[in-house]
């Protein structure tokens, strides 16, 4: 069975589409068409949005189910009356919760959002710039300032995590990538000895780290399946002689390796 | 007024805390304080979660606000028993939904995101680093395969936004930095006329470049105010001149930037 679903706001429409999404992965039997509609701020875009979802009515022979976040009465209204079924997120939870904090909501979007954007902003910039700064071991004279330095083979994922890491939750992070000299050390680099607390391991399955590194140097000794298997197997090792906690990324989202390493690393978010 | 929120899931927390987040920046007199609780996924952090949000009730003198995507029957159950105004994201919206698809949802949170992980980390890690080889015009040579190419003046935010649309959307963004060579020519650059359509413009406040410009090489010619302006103003100039789409992202969200960069250029995202 098909159905479309759309998320809908006259903001960027994260809102609607995260817990539309959760939702509707849910429903394993149902094969959904997920279309995303941001900024859906003036009537004539309105009228065309709901034109769309009465098609997607017809044409699956099933209502469209559309959640939406639209804060604008007029368009909320004009999008209420098209032939999709309506998950109104706001409304639903914004009545008891006016009730239980005996105060009115503004019903604005992102309002404390905007007030506090550009330190927002900058407090990310500067945190990717770190990230970007101390990737790969490329400088290490900032560790002091570093909130997590991720450690593991190369290739095992540490550059994207330290960017969704910044980009997320402003955290600074950098990464460090160990070499095969590095683990046969009696002891762990000196410039990350003084830093261990912040050290955090990345690992991943022999057969992926080979496929991702394939796709850079192909048919190489170092995209070999025999040498990822000895490099991770190795850095497992390691990680547990030396106590650095450390997460298999091979089946983990990216939020999920970030948001783990956020709750092991004690850190908090830095922007809001 | 002060309260506490807590945004509490047996996975990543992120639907929990966006849904929650939205909610909460409509009441603009209370003074929150957010707090997010990934994999409370066993009894006994369960038990330690209830006794926290205990806490901070009768700290505050008010409910604490518990969002929860909580998938555990069990772990949902006893985080219900705590003291907090709970609001259940799944279970509110979860029934209506089964009835009107006529079928059983299977409750598990990012279910089918498990099945697709390998692939959707895959596509997130080469178009990060499609936007690391290509930024700042380090290379050109794959911009044929790019999705969108960024351009504004240096420190206008394109690195972040390009990295946020890799992470965000597996979108393959590249960005090109305008020098006042390039916006004196009496065209655009040969290399970026082939890829015209792909083009996007980035511009921001001078005040605010300045600022940004000033933590990277205080007291310079390239981050003093007049030198600031003067780029702004022409950049602007520029995009208008040869029909460049731009957004000013002085007051903008990453988020906010992103998604209008994707409904402007006509982008749909490479992952779900």
């Amino acid at each position: 069975m098909k159905r479309t679903a759309y998320f809908i706001s006259d903001g960027t429409g994260i809102t609607a589409e995260t817990l539309g999404n959760s939702l509707l992965t849910q429903f394993e039997n149902i094969d959904f068409e997920e279309i995303t509609l941001p900024y859906v701020d003036t009537v004539e875009k309105a009228q065309q949005t709901v034109e769309r979802i009465n098609k997607s009515c017809e044409e699956d022979g099933g209502a469209a189910i559309v959640f939406d976040t639209i804060v604008n009465e007029e368009i909320r209204a004009l999008i209420s009356a098209s032939n999709g079924f309506k998950i109104d997120v706001f409304s639903t939870f914004l009545k008891p919760l006016e009730r239980e904090l005996n105060s009115k909501s503004t019903y604005t979007v992102g309002k404390s959002h905007a007030i506090n954007e550009v330190d927002r902003y900058r407090a990310r910039i500067e945190s990717v710039n770190f990230a970007l700064d101390n990737d790969d071991g490329a400088r290490t004279k900032q560790y002091q300032h570093a909130d997590i330095i991720l450690v593991g083979v190369s290739r095992s994922g540490k550059t994207p995590t330290c960017l969704y890491l910044a980009l997320q939750f402003g955290i600074r992070a950098a990464n460090y990538p160990l070499t095969p000299e590095d683990m046969e050390a009696p002891d762990i680099p000196e410039i990350l000895k003084q830093h261990r607390h912040k050290l955090y391991g990345l690992t991943i399955d022999a057969f992926h780290l080979a496929a991702i590194r394939n796709e850079r140097r192909p048919n190489s000794r170092y995209s070999s399946l025999d040498q990822c298997d000895f490099e991770t197997r190795t850095v497992e090792r390691y990680f547990k002689q030396n106590r650095i906690g450390f997460i298999d990324t091979t089946n983990a989202s990216i939020e999920e390796i970030s948001t783990r390493i956020m709750a092991d690393g004690g850190l908090t978010r830095r922007i809001v």
